[in-house]
């Protein structure tokens, strides 16, 4: 049986669109699972995870209680798309990684999550079960894939359609010094995906239909392997 | 040991002016407990509960799961109050009968709650609370008192300063022909705190200073006890 | 796949007749499962939850604790019925509802719960069953149908065959007058079914081949639904 | 701190005095606290325990489900006795040994459990407290102490007033040969109090000043202990 | 469906081989599988256990938490197997005699445990494995069957081939006295095997093959059944 | 209340020595909370860790079951550091982020760790404590503090006694090129200290009076800290 794990950025729940792009994504995800597939999802938490936070911050929380103010957002955000999913999810939402390890050996139904713990990104969590389940990994985000820099900030910003896990690394470092504004992947993902070879496809998750390609195969965003072709 | 029971409804942590509350229970709190008060606090979900409930919904989700998405916003709020009280503030919030009952035998700590199970308020939450540590409850809500009919639609309402549980009974029963628009409490919480005897003092908790008082026994909104005087 | 939930009452399993009684819940819960049914059930506390709750009561227990005594004494009951139904049932009795929502997900056995937590009926815990599997609900109890006062009372209490949600919680008002001794049914169970529309059979549960006649759709005892006929 | 373990039979939950019983008992330990000791009390299932799983073995239960059964009923009376303390006790019945042993760590309340587990009698879980509590175990039943043979059935049956956990193995495999009548103590209890040379007393508790009087170190009953006098 | 229970001595994994017996007994595991079996398998700590347990009764542990740091070893041998199997056995071993029994009812995967509580063997696991799940018990040692002294200490020892519970009993009471020479049982796990008449085989497991052996039925090591034939 | 966190390299006690260090720290650790500290110890896994991993990894695990495997084996020496400490810890070891949170309310007990889930390190696991408790941080580990390269390979690395989370992020980024060799840090436990300015002491633990030394505030080892002098 062919599986996939799919972290689907809480900006996407976030925008004013969410509402449809729950229904667009329940769709997608059961035209792959009626094409065999077994799914994975997770969420992250978004716009309001980052607001939220702001506020933790400034009463004073320390920063692994933000980082759980940002979890809960994410655990809400896998409810509405378990919500969205209905049956063909799995109704609750797990909580830790023994329970997520837990969920992932019955095999019948869709498993939704959101963040796990505080110092582990939700591309971490995605990353650890595509390592579980030996998985390829789909990264719906904001952008429609991997870029040479920031392409918010930098015009002459370039999409690189194949990256090495080194090539990934080396513009980590650099991205590094930009402060936290180009952040699709994290250190332990990056040493996740890695270390267990794992193949990445980054598509632009406003559109629902770029996962359903990515998942097929198809070439979409960029894609990061052990080694260019 | 004096304690007390608050129930902080949800609309309050939706205002626009939500973090400067915060700030404000952080310091009633504080000085509750330093006039040697053990304090219960419980939030619902309000405004932002009501609208994701509402996606589930349009989204076909059981009732049941549309409950839980409301718990799950009362949870988020409830640790946004966790983070206002910072080291006062047992830093997990329960997330069932059984946890919660064992955080009540911790006496070092404020415990924070939302809700805890679908078809149970967040007020029967604060009502059982009440009845298991002997306390009585205050309810701060976006108006001033109980009155003898919704004060946002009917200009004639008038407040009511002191009710038996029966004339609560009687209000609700009416109430409930209304359709949802009247209710600061459910028969669940009725049945509560009418077995149990528990004194409820219901006060504009747009004003924290109210909680205080009404606390410290001042007169202050409406009071609900065994028999009027 | 057809599913039914089954609330069967404590007082069945408190006669003197009970173990031939499960023999033969046992039977029937078979030829349902042989029919394709998925099953549902819950059993109460009856007698021996009042004996003990009133002596809890008189050494000074909260009327939480006093609901959880009941609760225990349900789910020994719930074991035994385990005990009946053998390798068709989930040996474990769940004991909280994350705990049941997990086995639901679990299609394989039946599963048997009592109570979940205090300030909610058995009848509460099986109408959220039902709304949670979208199933109909059977009510197996001491009397064979809704009556239009107390039956063990009022020699002119009439059955009544039809009544919708409205109909019942007309009853459920004036009954609530009556001090707790017509209790069928509470305003929680009662949101329940009405909020999501589940039909409700009462029916003698002294004589299980009722329960298997109103699961079969047969008409038997009172039924409850969103409009009468 | 002295610290005591206190195992009271199920049978004495079970006679027709259980609720003076209960009382007592609230006495006792009330006055062994303000003497300064910390107490554990694990409560047997009794003569209901006996019934049920009679009841559950003929209905062709496991005996590990039999053995679930009576734990039921033990945890059940070990409520009842949670209930009869009041405040003086944890209240929540611990359902296995973590939870049991994270209870041990909280010094401020008596804890009351019931079983844990099947094939392990709650008299051994009474002595695992004492192994891990460093405490003497008094072991409350419904006869005066260890007797050469069964008083109830033997008439030339004498107490013992001392004897090594030598002597009690010997009376163990012999009275092993008369078929369950005669069980104070299973072997998993002698392996415990023999490896950590726990002293044991067994009184009447019936008469619940008997323990108290054994635990201020008076002479009454029988007393196991490493070495005879 | 057939089933069985094997366990497997710590010691065979403590051994210089234990990494090619990891390999062949999932070979065998596998077959077993093949051949429409389904497998629990108890894996206990062996000499790193007594070694270390050894260190913790020195730096002045009690027996019970001794105990636990065996547990503790023989759940890491336990995972060890669960890799050896792979996708094959459930990836959690289990901690409590609830978790476990939750996995029994989950039918696809082979279970693997060590200990679960002080006072209470690996073999007795084993029992109580066979007990809730009617199956026969294989008792891979590291001698090759029962013998009528310690083969290991007494040069007449002989091997017996056949045993009824009662045999086993005489012997385990003689070979008390042999102060933990001879312990392939202990009285907790022959009262569960009696009272439920398990068969049981107890071969040499340093050669895997045998396990598969006695599971088929065909002779090898020592049989202990209800009566000798 | 002044508090502080150990972390104490697994490879210590793999030493032949790690019974004497047991009983040493088990003396430092008196100390310090006699001079009113509060401790958090967190154990690696060390040797013993490494070899099963790479039995594991040849058994085909996959890498999340390989750090599992890590997890287990640095949980089972916190126990025996647990055992070293006897009633001055609390004798569970947490096994998951909640549970360690739940405990850090506790304050009568030192709480010792080992990991807690797969992608974060014991490092990782021992920065988190120090930013939920808002205390220094002391790596125990088996050189005398932080290098300029790997002081086992390269004769002229030399101690550096002070150094910035930018020095230290340099010194991480050269030595992941050094493929694993020299791993004091990851980039999770970096990301932490950085973040909540976090200061560091790394100690040799082989000496467990480094630790007492560090702990009051004596210069040994290396300092990392926001700024340098």
């Amino acid at each position: 049986m062919k599986s996939i794990v799919i972290k689907i950025g809480g900006h996407i729940l976030s925008s004013t669109a969410f509402e449809r792009l729950l229904h667009e994504y329940n769709n997608i995800i059961r035209e792959l699972i009626s094409k065999g597939f077994k799914a994975y999802i997770v969420v992250g938490g978004g716009e309001y995870a980052r607001r939220l936070i702001s506020v933790a911050r400034s009463l004073g929380a320390t920063e692994a209680f933000c980082d759980e103010i940002g979890i809960w957002v994410s655990r809400l955000n896998a409810n509405l798309m378990v919500a969205a999913l209905k049956d063909l999810a799995y109704p609750r939402v797990p909580q830790s990684y023994e329970e997520l390890k837990d969920l992932i050996t019955r095999p019948e139904k869709v498993i939704v999550c959101g963040g796990l713990q505080p110092g582990q990104s939700t591309t971490a969590v995605a990353a650890l079960i595509s390592e579980l389940t030996s998985s390829p990994l789909i990264i719906a985000t904001d952008v429609d894939g991997v870029y040479s820099s920031d392409p918010k900030l930098d015009p002459t910003a370039k999409r690189i359609e194949e990256l090495s896990y080194q090539d990934l690394a080396q513009l980590l470092y650099h991205g590094a010094a930009l402060a936290g504004t180009f952040k699709l992947f994290d250190q332990v993902s990056l040493k996740i995906i890695e270390r267990s070879r794992i193949v990445v496809q980054v598509v632009n998750g406003g559109v629902p239909q770029n996962v359903l390609r990515a998942a097929l195969g198809m070439r979409v965003g960029s894609i990061i392997k052990p080694t260019k072709n």
